[in-house]
């Protein structure tokens, strides 16, 4: 998902402390890996030379971050968690391009496309290994073992439901009966998971309120399954500029919320010829267009908004029910409403 | 490297627990992913019914025990580590088939062969995080929240290293003129990293003698360099039966220590010849019978089993150094032998 427009102050605000600590771990790593991994961070070109194409923003970072200032505690002492879920995510991103034979990622060549499919492999296998490395360097921070093994595990489980995810988002794009059901089962555990470990480590990691930490892990996975609707929603309707990447999602029949919507509601002919489109092995050219004006006559995007609005709410409520004070959630309830890019 | 003859009864005398060790650990694991787990493990088939195909002879498991018992440990207490070594090579095998484009396996389909790339990269994800979560388990050990960090550590260098050696054993494929020193820096990261975080991991548990440690982890990585090398031997002049694969060492044109031994060392004719079979870009039928005769007439073969029995010895020496009693030495003396299989 692309994010465009200004960034809230309170979400941007981590990003300089944050890169300094991924470059500190990436740059941690033998060169010959070192390569792929800059470059994958767009931190140098493929010729091994300097470049500023970063195009992560960090969220989850962030959101780890801007969870433990909530809850009080002194963010300097999270940044390797922080890391570590941003790591996290783009070793997935790594595999995730592999799996879904991406070409291009934010307008540059995916890792696989340049160093070719085993080594994208053994790239994204490093930066994993790389993720529970940057979590160590908790110890240098002064945090208690005890929680550098809880967070270990917290990361570990959500490592897990992340590749349930992955599976199930391959595993989908044959199948025409994915119900919503499956879907946001789907969502939770390729999103919502890692999301929900970004809130909860920060909060874990900056109190000892356990019931707080729910909340905030609450938080983040509800957070999560609205932020990947959104992402799904403009992977149809979002200019290709937007999102980096060409109307792949249904090119490769992948079973996004409005498609899933779409196959599943009563819309007569409409409903079967879209069956028909996605029975194919892939969708191109015109029918690329055909799939997106059928996704517009059941007003697939209307369902997927209302249902991300929901989630939105549903986060919130969580944050809410921290008790805390407004000022502490602000921060955090801004980035919910810019990463949605909504005024809900 | 497939072991033949009875295997040493210090040797097997873990199997049965960390078999159970390990069921429990991929047990844990959602079941789409399970299926390929337990399919690779060769528990069971393709079709979920269970099978008796278990190939692995759980050697790093076995090493991480058998050093633990050498230093007056608990071996019960470091199940949790011993399933987590073996849990990281097997996953870094389901990836390396894909590398390396492996269709079987000890005589059955690779994952990929049957789920497809993309999966098996999912699956190969999934057991790398189980290897983490199955370390976690040393707290329920009685293991100290100290020991279970250092553990991790030690863990995470070592799979850093394993994938460095990925890369370069696939990296060499394309060169020419890759040294015998080359080599043995690709065999410490791809083989010997893990066999000496086996090692290490062991006596480091059973243990509070940092010296003693040390010598462990010398001794694991010399055997793992040994180990690989007669491994590269069995690659070449093994029978296929033995190996449960084709010649696909020569086929991928793998810079094994015989291969580079035969394209370093200055053979006049035969040595040419051999450059220009490995500059195609795969070596196939007669040519591969022509690399054998080559690397005989070398010298290749009896080149490669003295270095061998150098490392082995090498490896004897630091086991010799801990000072502990030869009754304690024996067991790992007699699994070091039996590994390489040579009466030294």
């Amino acid at each position: 998902m692309s994010i465009k427009g200004s960034l809230p102050e309170s979400f941007t605000s981590y990003r300089t402390p944050v890169r300094a600590e991924l470059r500190k771990v990436v740059d941690s790593c033998p060169p010959v890996l070192r390569n792929m991994l800059r470059y994958h961070m767009g931190w140098q070109d493929e010729h091994g030379h300097s470049c500023q194409r970063e195009s992560g923003k960090f969220i989850r970072s962030a959101l780890c971050l801007l969870s433990c200032q909530a809850v009080g505690g002194d963010t300097s002492q999270v940044m390797p968690a922080a890391a570590a879920v941003e790591l996290i995510h783009n070793f997935s991103l790594i595999h995730d391009d592999i799996e879904d034979a991406s070409h291009e990622r934010h307008h540059r060549p995916t890792v696989w496309r340049l160093w070719g499919q085993s080594q994208a492999i053994n790239a994204g296998d490093a930066m994993f290994t790389l993720a529970y490395l940057a979590l160590l360097k908790l110890k240098e921070k002064g945090i208690t073992d005890e929680k550098i093994i809880g967070s270990t595990k917290m990361l570990s489980r959500a490592c897990l439901e992340l590749c349930e995810g992955q599976y199930l988002d391959i595993e989908y794009e044959n199948h025409l009966d994915t119900t919503i059901e499956d879907y946001l089962n789907m969502a939770v555990k390729k999103t919502a998971a890692l999301f929900a470990a970004s809130t909860s480590l920060g909060a874990y990691l900056g109190s000892e309120d356990s019931k707080l930490v729910e909340f905030f892990r609450l938080f983040g996975k509800e957070l999560g399954i609205a932020y990947q609707i959104c992402d799904d929603i403009l992977g149809i309707w979002g200019m290709e500029e937007s999102v980096g990447k060409s109307v792949s999602d249904i090119f490769q029949r992948k079973k996004t919320l409005p498609v899933v919507y779409g196959l599943q509601t009563s819309g007569g002919e409409a409903r079967k010829r879209l069956k028909k489109l996605y029975s194919q092995k892939s969708i191109e050219g015109e029918d690329i267009t055909e799939v997106m004006k059928i996704l517009n006559r059941l007003g697939a995007r209307g369902y997927a908004e209302n249902l991300a609005e929901q989630y939105y709410y549903k986060a919130l409520a969580h944050l809410e029910a921290t008790g805390l004070d407004t000022s502490r959630q602000a921060p955090l309830k801004q980035t919910a409403q810019f990463l949605l890019k909504r005024d809900f």
